[in-house]
């Protein structure tokens, strides 16, 4: 049983990789909610979706979100009703939201929800959301605080950002199934999500670092940062603005208490033998995914790294 | 100033009719709501909307409901997820609906909701929800009770009727403006609507009645029934159901205490003396409205036998 932890966009890709190398019923994905917001009524889970699109083989690559040749009618009618319009909602899109957010008003949990979304589309893999209560990445920049879509959407993370938290995360629980996956797991994966605002909120969740430290399954990081910047997104500023230098060490120092292999670009081959000393296994190859070959290549190193 | 009681499809024709000969501005239109429902968690007033689209010139002529030219991806990913699809929910329409169920949802009310919807479409007459109380017509079948769009949608109104009642209409209140534009009017049309499922359940708002009959405006009616049966859509079949035999006549008789004039189709132009009878100032024309010319010669005729 492999274990997957993920945000959005670049866990999507190499999920996408090891579904294709790996029989996708064998892996749990356990995935960041604190991005979750609700909009126009509507609860939006935005890393749930796009790994549940890209799992159905719905997503779109192009993107990195929504469904691929979905339309935009209901957002244009909303923006003629002069409801907010910055968050792209798509109308096939929309249908996931609203059933959503119809069964959680009906008392269904977030977990059970999204097991049901996910039969629906017929996915093999299990789904999980990382907690079934609401915990929400806050973002304080200097001109306030804000969540994260806000700040990473609506203001194209262009607003200096002075800290990070997670509200509510002291008093949620791991939600049903994801501990006892920790435990279970031969194999963890830690994407290269954003280590502040994708994987951070899932390592803050009480219990779960603890069973990643106390589980006998290998677990191994790839880096989302290459040189002193994120492949894409605002990790690295957001990095600084927890006081940390980003790069791929910073993210390897991060997760050391658990890690047992790292993945850095070749690009990164002078950070090796520095992460190599937290006792970690280093392997440096590319970590840019674009077509679906160089998924699959990154999920083959993964898992070889594991055996090794 | 001319105030309008009507349903959805046949009364948003002759509204149509109506905008074209008379200043827009002038019209107050009090809708039914007692077909509103909640489908997916969402708040939806299908007359409303009906009206609504058309005063914005979105409506869909030829199905009758719903905005031109929209698309269904949002229902068909509901239908992928197991939600119900009897309703067929455009995704611009379905926009409407997320906005008002927001609105509600915030403390706003129908009326004022409505009042934003329609001043973001441009409309200038003034549309006005019944009632802001909710009142469910309840269509009683041998099958059991169900609501109204359930018998008229869903099933195609196929179920028998052995009785049709409005839960909650006696502890409703009309909607603020209507009891007020009931007596400042200086004509009333009520719409050829469903008398059992449309203009029924407007009268039966308490006060709404007694300020038609108290009102010195002109009140004219305008059959929805030629012959024995409906022009569209199952009318005959409910006023069966509450032991009316269907007629023009029929039609006239129930909104008599009221009633100035009455239009009814030349075919059944052997009523005439019948409803006169009642005190009723009687034309017979065609009332089929199909196309825009049709409509505004209705809305001609309507407005000169008011100055009769």
């Amino acid at each position: 049983m492999i274990v997957v932890l993920t945000g959005g966009t670049g866990g999507a890709k190499l999920i996408q990789g090891l579904t294709h190398e790996v029989d996708p019923a064998q892996l749990t994905i356990i995935c960041n909610t604190a991005d979750d917001f609700v909009l126009h009524g509507l609860h939006i889970s935005p890393d749930l979706d796009t790994i549940m699109y890209h799992l159905a083989g719905l997503g779109d690559d192009a993107k990195g979100w929504g469904i691929r040749g979905d339309t935009y009618g209901a957002l244009e009618q909303l923006e003629r009703y002069g409801a907010e319009s910055w968050f792209k909602l798509g109308d096939k899109d929309l249908a996931t939201h609203i059933r959503r957010t119809e069964l959680l008003r009906n008392g269904v949990s977030l977990s059970a929800v999204t097991h049901e979304l996910c039969r629906a589309l017929g996915i093999a893999a299990r789904l999980l959301p990382m907690s079934d209560d609401r915990i929400e990445t806050r973002v304080e920049t200097g001109e306030g605080e804000i969540s994260f879509q806000e700040y990473f959407v609506r203001r194209h993370w262009r607003p200096e950002v002075t800290g990070v938290t997670y509200a509510g995360v002291e008093s949620c629980r791991a939600a049903p199934g994801v501990i006892e996956a920790i435990h279970a797991a031969a194999l963890i994966v830690i994407c290269p999500s954003n280590p502040v605002t994708s994987i951070g909120p899932i390592l803050a969740v009480p219990g779960i670092r603890h069973a990643l430290q106390k589980t006998a399954a290998q677990i191994i990081g790839v880096t989302p940062i290459i040189g002193p910047a994120a492949i894409s997104g605002p990790a690295h500023k957001l990095m600084l603005a927890m006081g940390v230098e980003p790069s791929s060490l910073a993210v390897a120092r991060g997760y050391a208490d658990c890690l047992d292999g790292f993945v850095i670009d070749a690009d990164d081959l002078s950070l090796k033998d520095a992460i190599e000393s937290l006792g970690v296994n280093v392997i440096a190859t590319s970590v840019r995914m674009n077509a679906l070959s160089e998924k699959r290549r990154l999920a083959r190193e993964v898992l070889a790294l594991a055996r090794q």
